[in-house]
């Protein structure tokens, strides 16, 4: 039986707070045919981002918020089903940005189209995709660790810290990771081979920090915000390195909390960055073709937590926000 | 009458707040003679600094703090009385950091002897000296302004900040001064020509700095900090680069403040960056030989505040710490 009726997840009211299922309207149309140039995909996995609570503001930003009645947007994989577009064929495996619904009509210059023997499908919004590109980028960019210095990277676990971790000790780095619970600690040390890791719910998380890095800090990869920034910037060394590239747990924040006294960063000449990483395109395709091989020879470790089905991505997303995945958060739409 | 006897300032307690005369001590000895490579000065001028009121406190620091009973350090212009070191001679004069006290035996490497037709002697404590090379070195090395850009810096009538906003109007950028009170504001604007300047007394300086920066915020150089800073940060554009200088406001606090909420970083990418003058020390001639001339032509403004009196060093530097001096402040120990 061929599909002939798209789903798709609008948003209906902002959130306050966690965003909740019935923020969102599941909405029904029918599967669009293509015009010249586009191609029309199923959806296989939805990827689901802490920066996409930003999204849902209604606040100026660095990309325009998702309005009241639209789809809401992602990255996702898909299969071509139709095709009006030269070099997209149908059973072409696909990248890119077509927001939380079963079925898209797209422009095929927005799609990538992934190598069937290149790595898993899934890989390729976590690890190869925006959170490994974004590690990649922050570290070659802004971090930019010596052999022997010391690298601490928040949400370590992600898939983003989880890369930026390894790249770190690909650099000959001291690499102390920051994450929530004890099962997460311990993937992080045994199976990505960080030196330690520390717990962000023990009792003293400064305490406990300044231990794991008797050296000081020397590169700081910001995804938490909140008292996992303010523990990490109490260690700084002198002309350290500080990549802000998220504050996931104040995201759900109505109103901004206050921040660090920023006398040490005069100091200490510190320097803190932040990153979007849709700001150097070229860094995609170059992250790509360098950590294929390393993602297929399994030297570069990543884990994924997966939810099933569309009416999934609502609570897949307030989960991030809380730490409740465990490595890249995904929506199986459907299967491949 | 030749003196035999020196006066020197040593600290006697560490200040709680703003430093006090008492806090300090005049020790007196008799005037040291050169041994083989030193040189005898007595001293002209003290170069009275934000900076120094880190040196009072018993904390870990980028520089040693003052100990109980030496005598306070700082820089200064003196003249050659006595000399024992090649290159040297008696009425020669020279900058050196020899401290709060009327003659000084200092190693003569230590010394940078100074042109007699180069600019006025005070002028290589303020303009041409440290804190002109902390504007210049600030702007070339992280401040960058393109033409046309927005330069905000705090302390403008200062020695920093006000060849700050000079040198941004040289390279074709929008500068706009933030200081304290109408007489400061109007010399920023009328003598050294910036575009605008905001008096961070006003009743609501984050909406009279929005008003002067219709266009926002891509470099603010921060001499200030406390609700200046927070002023300045709410204006600052995607890619804005913050050179962190120092946060005088809050030299005098016991506990440091609570500070920004860094998400804007990661929003708008920008950049904040630490500064230390003394990490530069290339800096330092490289400026006094381009510098130079635009003080002997008059096209480099500076203006100073002159105390007369070792004895008056305390209050100059509260003073300071305080914002009650206008440019430059020195204290006169002797005449020249």
């Amino acid at each position: 039986m061929t599909e002939t009726m798209r789903r798709s997840l609008v948003l209906r009211r902002r959130p306050e707070g966690e965003p909740a299922a019935d923020d969102f309207a599941m909405v029904e149309d029918a599967i669009p045919a293509p015009g010249p140039g586009e191609v029309v995909t199923r959806t296989i996995f939805l990827s689901i981002d802490p920066y996409m609570r930003g999204r849902l503001h209604d606040r100026k930003s660095y990309a325009p918020a998702v309005k009241l009645g639209e789809v809401m947007t992602g990255q996702s994989i898909g299969e071509v089903i139709a095709s009006a577009a030269p070099g997209f064929a149908a059973g072409d495996h696909v990248l890119g940005s077509v927001g939380w619904q079963t079925h898209s009509l797209t422009p095929a210059e927005r799609l990538v189209r992934l190598d069937p023997h290149g790595a898993p499908l899934s890989a390729y919004l976590g690890v190869l995709g925006m959170p490994g590109t974004t590690a990649y980028s922050g570290m070659k960019d802004i971090g930019q660790p010596k052999r022997g210095e010391t690298v601490v990277v928040s949400a370590a676990s992600g898939p983003v810290g989880s890369v930026v971790g390894q790249l770190a000790k690909r650099e000959g780095a001291r690499v102390v990771g920051i994450a929530g619970g004890a099962e997460k600690c311990l993937w992080v040390q045994e199976t990505l081979g960080f030196d330690d890791c520390v717990d962000h719910r023990t009792l003293d998380l400064p305490g406990a920090l300044a231990a794991a890095c008797p050296a000081g800090i020397d590169v700081y990869f910001e995804n938490v915000g909140g008292g996992v920034q303010a523990a990490a910037f109490a260690q700084l060394n002198p002309f350290a390195r500080v990549i802000m590239c998220g504050m996931v747990a104040e995201y759900n924040d109505s109103r901004p909390r206050p921040g660090p006294n920023l006398a040490f960063v005069v100091g200490k000449r510190v320097r803190i960055e932040g990153m979007i990483v849709s700001d150097k395109p070229h860094r995609f395709a170059e992250w790509r073709t360098l950590a294929e091989p390393w993602v297929r020879d399994g030297s570069l470790r990543y884990r994924e937590t997966v939810a099933e089905g569309l009416e999934q991505a609502p609570e897949a997303l307030a989960r991030v926000l809380r730490g409740g995945n465990f490595g890249k958060m995904l929506v199986r739409v459907a299967s491949a």
